[in-house]
């Protein structure tokens, strides 16, 4: 199946000159979605992932059927002040000033085998900063899945040493 | 299963008074998370879903897993800024001054039958807003299902004629 038949190409936006690349036409249509989320299943089997972990919002839609799949739960990342209880938090650079991402302490046990997902690698800040906090809590991040990556943004190089899986590449 | 062992009840949050139902542990727990699903998806199953539609954000989490069990697609209603193509939106009362609901225009087609999934019915303010948006569409609403409902707070009152499933019910 070509998933990219399914994405939406938004040029400027949500600035000029941005191409945005939309993925609700593929989360629309019961069939792509459901090959979409069986690729990212097949990849977390080999990794023996104890639990899946997505930033706010985007991450949730990729990430809560994987985990629903594979029977493990998921552990949201949120901006700050949305988890009602105590968490560990990190900042993280955005194109123009910063922003504070948080997980729930009790989220993960240390030792447990983490898959990070989100819809989208651009530059990887919001990965890197993911990353933190699941080893500030002691998890071990097994692999990172994406619908796209947006190669020419290079956000890899971010993620050097990490196992990296996109359904998708825009070069 | 009992589900309420997996809720955290949150005291004085987001202000005092409030009793703030924390679904997080639940998501938590690989075994708890399937459970919860599967029943929302044998009830689903019942009615005929053609497709989901949940708001953002806690829509998203209990709402993707759904859509994926039952092979249909996901539309998010998210609040206004944030889809990229054309929306139509619906506004509505908060407590305190009002918000903006939108979904996409292509996101549902004429006739298809829609579940509406949200964590918790509270007020049923966000889920009546929901409706609308899925009734300018042409969707039919087949079903509203909830993790949580606080029946203190009478939101099925704001939905009366829909019919409702809550997995948990706070008196």
């Amino acid at each position: 199946m070509d998933l990219k038949k399914y994405i939406a190409v938004v040029p400027d936006w949500p600035q000029p000159g941005v191409q945005f690349k939309d993925i609700t036409p593929l989360m629309d249509n019961g069939e792509a979605f459901k090959f979409a989320t069986d690729q990212i299943v097949a990849y977390a089997e080999k990794k023996k992932v104890d639990i899946v972990v997505g930033p706010e919002a985007r991450g949730f839609i990729v990430g809560c059927p994987v985990a629903y799949a594979l029977g493990v739960g998921f552990a949201p990342v949120r901006k700050e002040g949305k988890l009602p209880r105590e968490t560990v938090k990190v900042e993280y650079g955005l194109e123009y000033g910063k922003d504070v991402l948080t997980i729930h302490k009790d989220a993960i046990k240390p030792g447990q085998r983490v898959l990070i997902i989100d819809d989208l690698l651009a530059t990887g800040g919001t990965i890197e900063a993911t990353i933190k906090l699941v080893e500030q809590l002691g998890g071990i991040v097994v692999g990172i899945a994406f619908l796209i990556e947006l190669a020419y943004l290079e956000g890899r190089k971010k993620l050097d040493g990490y196992d990296i899986l996109a359904l998708m590449k825009y070069e």
